[in-house]
């Protein structure tokens, strides 16, 4: 399998991959993303990283990632956003392709860990990331502020003062 | 409250943290984090950002965070990966404020979401984080690839070709 790296140019791709997934997952009302913002946050940003599968020169399939950070290790670990394979070309090993490039990237940057969240009820998946040696953090629950939430904690900082002048 | 985002010359204390968070955590034995590591991919690397809460000009918490993404919204996140408070200094607002602070931070940058993750049998802390309108992603677990797993799957990728150019 060959794979490449996205370029700015690939924004309406991406999109359309980010969109499958979504609906794949029932949640495709949850997308907001637009073309230009992903060309602001991917590739003026550069908050996050694609690759494509590539079969005869098509993607057929995509995954987006980004550096978290282990306290533990003191280093950098990289986090699998999203992986999606188009349907019909499923079965044909892109979708480990995509997690073992995703380790080689992981090892050649001198980071610790490669991690990615699955929905419970994907058993499917589920038993596919075990056979990869892959292990479930079973004792965490990951917490979100967005949205009202957000704003109206973020208006509770607005007294504090900043006396630092590194950042 | 003051603060004041980490500089270079702070890795010992952000260590002193790291290490009195997994002592809370059970987790000692797993901190292989250096002072030297720290500086590497905090400071030369960037790939975390720490502030200090202050009192009376003294270091009494830190919270260590980076940036994720969000394929939904198209745009990045803010992810908590460490928040401690020194146990004399608990109950005084130092934890909220140090959250309030990162939600203002990711309201200021543009981005959608304030994220964390809380082992569940942290009762006290998943009640406060309630209290601030965080709300737990129930259906949602994560999983890590790492050590020789992460290798062996690093190694199975080693015949693929990069094709693209751009990265």
């Amino acid at each position: 399998m060959n794979y490449r790296f996205a370029a700015e140019k690939d924004c309406a791709l991406i999109l359309s991959f980010i969109r499958a997934l979504a609906e794949y997952e029932k949640m495709e009302d949850q997308v907001v993303a637009t073309e230009e913002l992903l060309r602001e946050w991917i590739f003026e940003k550069k908050k996050a990283e694609v690759i494509f599968a590539l079969e005869d020169g098509k993607e057929v399939g995509f995954a987006l990632f980004f550096h978290n950070f282990s306290t533990f290790l003191g280093r950098a670990g990289i986090y699998l956003e999203d992986l999606f394979v188009l349907p019909e070309y499923r079965g044909r090993g892109h979708g480990k392709a995509l997690i073992a490039t995703l380790a080689q990237i992981t090892v050649e940057r001198g980071c610790g860990r490669l991690e990615w969240s699955c929905l419970d009820w994907n058993q499917p998946s589920i038993d596919f990331y075990l056979s990869l040696g892959a292990r479930p953090l079973e004792d965490w629950t990951e917490y979100r502020v967005t949205g009202d939430a957000l704003t109206k904690l973020a208006g509770e900082a607005g007294n504090k003062q900043q006396t630092g002048i590194d950042h």
